[in-house]
């Protein structure tokens, strides 16, 4: 009781996500969560405000990194490059050896409507505070909406084909691949205005 | 009691978007929106399933428009100017004439949490069609999703533009706008690139 738990949050973290695998997220309690973990359900409410938090609580801290990178970065880059450079600097720094929580992660939410619904909103928040950050920078209205709109799209993307492809290539290089190859899509000249 | 309503569907839309309006959408009851179009609680629940419905139940036939417009467009034509033409149609044939009707709509979905989800999850469920009709036209899986939600995301702020705008340009012409700024964003060269 009381005693210190090292790594407690880990522990739980583990724990729900090996029972929202084997039993789906809806049938896990927390008291089953807690117990898998070694500890008590007290313990887990001090890591986490329900069992839904344990898959959604790095979204703040994602989010205050992009912001930060995007804040950070050299005032002559362009907006698309801007927000390509962050994502890939949270690929790299966040997500990148946790390829198979990460692939985890989303299996158990892709299985539950309500919990796609959360990263709905958590991703729309994302974009919305990167266009804000971009537009800090001075980059137009519209525009910092589409480059933030595009950077979380190549990001869905590059985050798909990374958790089940075959791990030979970083999150970092597809989110910049999805990017480079929306520029080919929507840059390509228009066929239509060249008659 | 069974008579024939005209335009029963547009009479309580019109009722339930001005309650909305007034008293928010969590305080006003299918009762009060019957009451109010001069109709039967009875006749409602013929046209909607409850009162969230009033607001979304055009997403589907939207989602057919635009999915049948991509089926149909010439074989030669790149996924963006395909999404981007299908879009445009659906501005010109859906949404044009009903300018205000859109921006009531939007004013009630922003001021309320499950709202803004359910539209979120709408929009989601509408990019994961057109992408797997573009995969249908033989377009590439990346390529399909990157046009699908860069198209989504233009028509999004095209639309914030045009219904909070002066109306003087069309729905159509800003969804051209937006993916031509996209294409000018993301097909710029990259400056690191050049070095």
């Amino acid at each position: 009781m009381g005693r210190w738990a090292p790594d407690a949050r880990g522990r739980l973290q583990r724990a729900a996500m090996e029972l929202y695998g084997e039993r789906g997220f809806e049938s896990t309690t927390v008291a089953e969560i807690a117990e898998r973990a070694g500890l008590t359900e007290r313990t887990f409410f001090r890591y986490f405000a329900d069992k839904r938090e344990v898959l959604f609580w790095g979204a703040e801290a994602l989010q205050e990194f992009l912001v930060a990178q995007v804040d950070a970065a050299p005032p002559e880059r362009g907006p698309i490059e801007t927000i390509t450079a962050a994502l890939g600097s949270a690929a790299d720094a966040i997500f990148e050896e946790m390829r198979d929580q990460s692939r985890q992660r989303q299996d158990v939410i892709d299985a539950n409507r309500e919990l796609q619904e959360r990263e709905l909103i958590k991703l729309a928040s994302l974009a919305a505070s990167l266009a804000e950050a971009l537009r800090r920078r001075g980059v137009g209205d519209i525009a910092s909406s589409l480059a933030a709109e595009a950077g979380i799209a190549a990001f869905k993307v590059a985050f798909d084909h990374w958790v089940h492809g075959d791990g030979r290539r970083t999150f970092a290089a597809g989110i910049r691949d999805s990017m480079a190859e929306l520029g080919r899509l929507a840059g390509a000249p228009n066929p239509a205005a060249r008659r």
